[in-house]
């Protein structure tokens, strides 16, 4: 195991009808404003009971928070919060209205141009207003983490920031909020979380027993309960264990001490600031693709997952890593999310522009040995047309 | 899943070579008590080296602090610490040292008569010196919960308090720091946290999938490196792994949102504050006579733990349980732990004084659903000699 530091201050207030206790959560005196996307928070009830809990604190509201959240969107907040002097966020929706929150409360303060909190990764985040979330998607983990990627439209740039003053103070998770989520969101967020663990886990063998054993756990949650969340949307039991499943599949727990990949995801972001795919598809697409290209450096732990996960204890070794990798994919179909580019109707045209974006950002030593450089990544998206 | 909140704000340091970080840890202008049980953490060098980092700040020391602390030597400590006008506490050592440490944290500015704490469990902590620990012995969780367990030898009593005030700011693990424990205290370590999963686990299904996954996890990992942590007392990935699965034992993640037992703690606390046995000897005594008593309204877990944990997938459910509850008993005893009352000389004629003290201290309802009366830990009892 490696040495590591795990802190996680965020407080989870979990379970249903939890919304109310905002009032004790959300510091009395202070001056509010409410983040949240599009309608939905209106139409399932989430935000009027919000809006209920805060009473009579003062309260502004900033709506229209994209997924894939935009640093020119959030700035009009950051520019609405100093205006008002706003000392308390609360994020209302999922992990896209959650990471632009983390951007706003970073911006807020910051002396300078608020996109250098990006370009240099968060390093240079000196304080943050505090803010907490009430979640309403199960999936990126960001309720419970300090990490945010934030997309800038006229770059075609979306890159991950962080900082430790990040942590929302506290994250309201309420199942009862998922059920009327469409299936596209579920099955996105299942990947999602999923994607998540892989990266802290399917790397090479590290004597990480107990993180190992946690992710495998959330793994096999994610696969058992991802198919049950689609055909029964309003079984709490089902939709309570997913939402927990994701909160922990990136809080820093599983990842604490272990290698971790990340190529994924570093390739993903490409694909959806360039075409607008989901953050989700975008995963289901790679990782496949990352693994086999990867099949050598990770054979170790692809025969565990294949084990341990996937039930796989039968044929050669090599038989069991294709089948690993295979099952893989066919579970990102089985939830209903296309592992194809051409699904998404990139043409393999592409394969220059999007290597040249991955370029420009700088990732061209990628995964948990560093090893996948350009060439491999061109491989990998080759691959996953 | 139960509702639930889960707040654990302590920053772990994990790794070897970290006690030196104390440097950063500790406040720079602290004065600072060290707190630290008998001459171990002296011999094998722990203690001055964290005299090394602490520097040129104000350090005073506290030795003494017993296996099962004792309220008697702790108010000696909390007037030590009053007297010095003390602002922060380091534990070296175990959970003991720990445990007392938090004991004399809520105690120092505790307006009245301290013993208070213990008969409220705590409710009534409202302030608490900050604190930090530096863990040689992997067993209790105490270095990131906010619980602790005192004893008061005049009254043989052996109470649990806490508060959420009492979490240590940060606790530094390194793995090294245990190669020198004595094999008995390694074995207890192992049953120690075995125990705290199982009374968090092995109740009744309440679809906590995720919790059940870790917990099963954990059980495994100790299970599997407990043995090797005994045969290879230098081997650091087993070390490392044990440690952080006992810390992880008992945080409060695994027990957040599920029923919870605790009846196997409540009986062995009386016979370590009657007859001296170390506290995981009791643990190893009672739980399987806990299983046994309550094989009933535990059937379905234990059929579970059987199958995920210990392999077993074959025989009749009735012989399934019995050999779940075999297979426990079995794993103790081959961690070199007896698990019959017996061998500690504890005589059949004491079990009216055992009763009467879980009377006398309020125990008349344990377990996950309160059903253990004083009959049934009585037949607890009279099964475990």
């Amino acid at each position: 195991m490696k040495n590591f530091d795990f802190y996680n201050p965020t407080r989870i207030v979990f379970g249903q009808g939890r919304i109310k206790e905002l009032d004790r959560l959300v510091p009395a005196e202070a001056k509010v404003l409410v983040l949240y996307g599009g309608g939905s928070v209106l139409r399932n009830g989430t935000l009027p009971e919000v809006r209920a809990a805060l009473g009579r604190r003062a309260v502004l509201e900033f709506a229209g928070i994209e997924p894939n959240p935009t640093y020119e969107t959030l700035m009009e907040a950051v520019a609405l919060a100093r205006r008002e002097r706003v000392d308390f966020l609360l994020a209302v929706g999922g992990g896209s209205v959650i990471d632009g929150t983390k951007f706003v409360a970073a911006a807020i303060p910051f002396q300078g141009d608020p996109w250098q909190l990006l370009l240099e990764r968060g390093r240079n985040v000196g304080a943050a207003v505090p803010f907490g979330s009430v979640l309403t998607l199960p999936a990126t983990g960001s309720e419970m983490n300090s990490g945010a990627v934030i997309t800038r439209k006229e770059f075609k740039a979306k890159l991950a920031f962080g900082s430790p003053k990040l942590f929302p103070v506290f994250s309201v998770l309420d199942p009862v909020k998922t059920f009327t989520l469409p299936p596209r969101q579920i099955a996105n967020g299942v990947v999602d979380a999923f994607v998540h663990v892989m990266e802290q886990y399917l790397t090479y063998p590290a004597g990480a027993h107990v993180q190992d054993r946690f992710s495998e756990g959330l793994l096999l949650t994610l696969m058992e309960l991802g198919p049950r969340a689609l055909a029964e949307p309003e079984n709490y039991e089902v939709r309570a264990s997913l939402m927990w499943a994701a909160t922990l599949a990136l809080n820093g727990l599983i990842g604490a001490g272990a290698p971790q990949d990340w190529a994924t995801h570093m390739i993903g972001h490409e694909l959806t600031a360039l075409f607008g795919i989901d953050h989700a598809q975008t995963l289901a697409v790679v990782l496949p693709s990352v693994l086999a290209e990867q099949r050598a450096a990770k054979r170790a732990k692809l025969l565990q997952y294949g084990e341990l996960v996937l039930g796989i204890t039968t044929g050669s070794p090599d038989e069991r890593v294709e089948a690993a990798i295979a099952g893989t994919r066919a579970f990102f179909e089985a939830m209903g999310i296309a592992t194809r580019l051409g699904a998404y109707g990139v043409a393999a045209d592409s394969l220059d522009t999007i290597v040249g974006q991955l370029k420009a950002h700088g990732m061209t030593a990628l995964g948990e040995r560093q090893e996948l450089d350009l060439d491999a990544s061109r491989r990998v998206l080759a691959a996953s047309f």
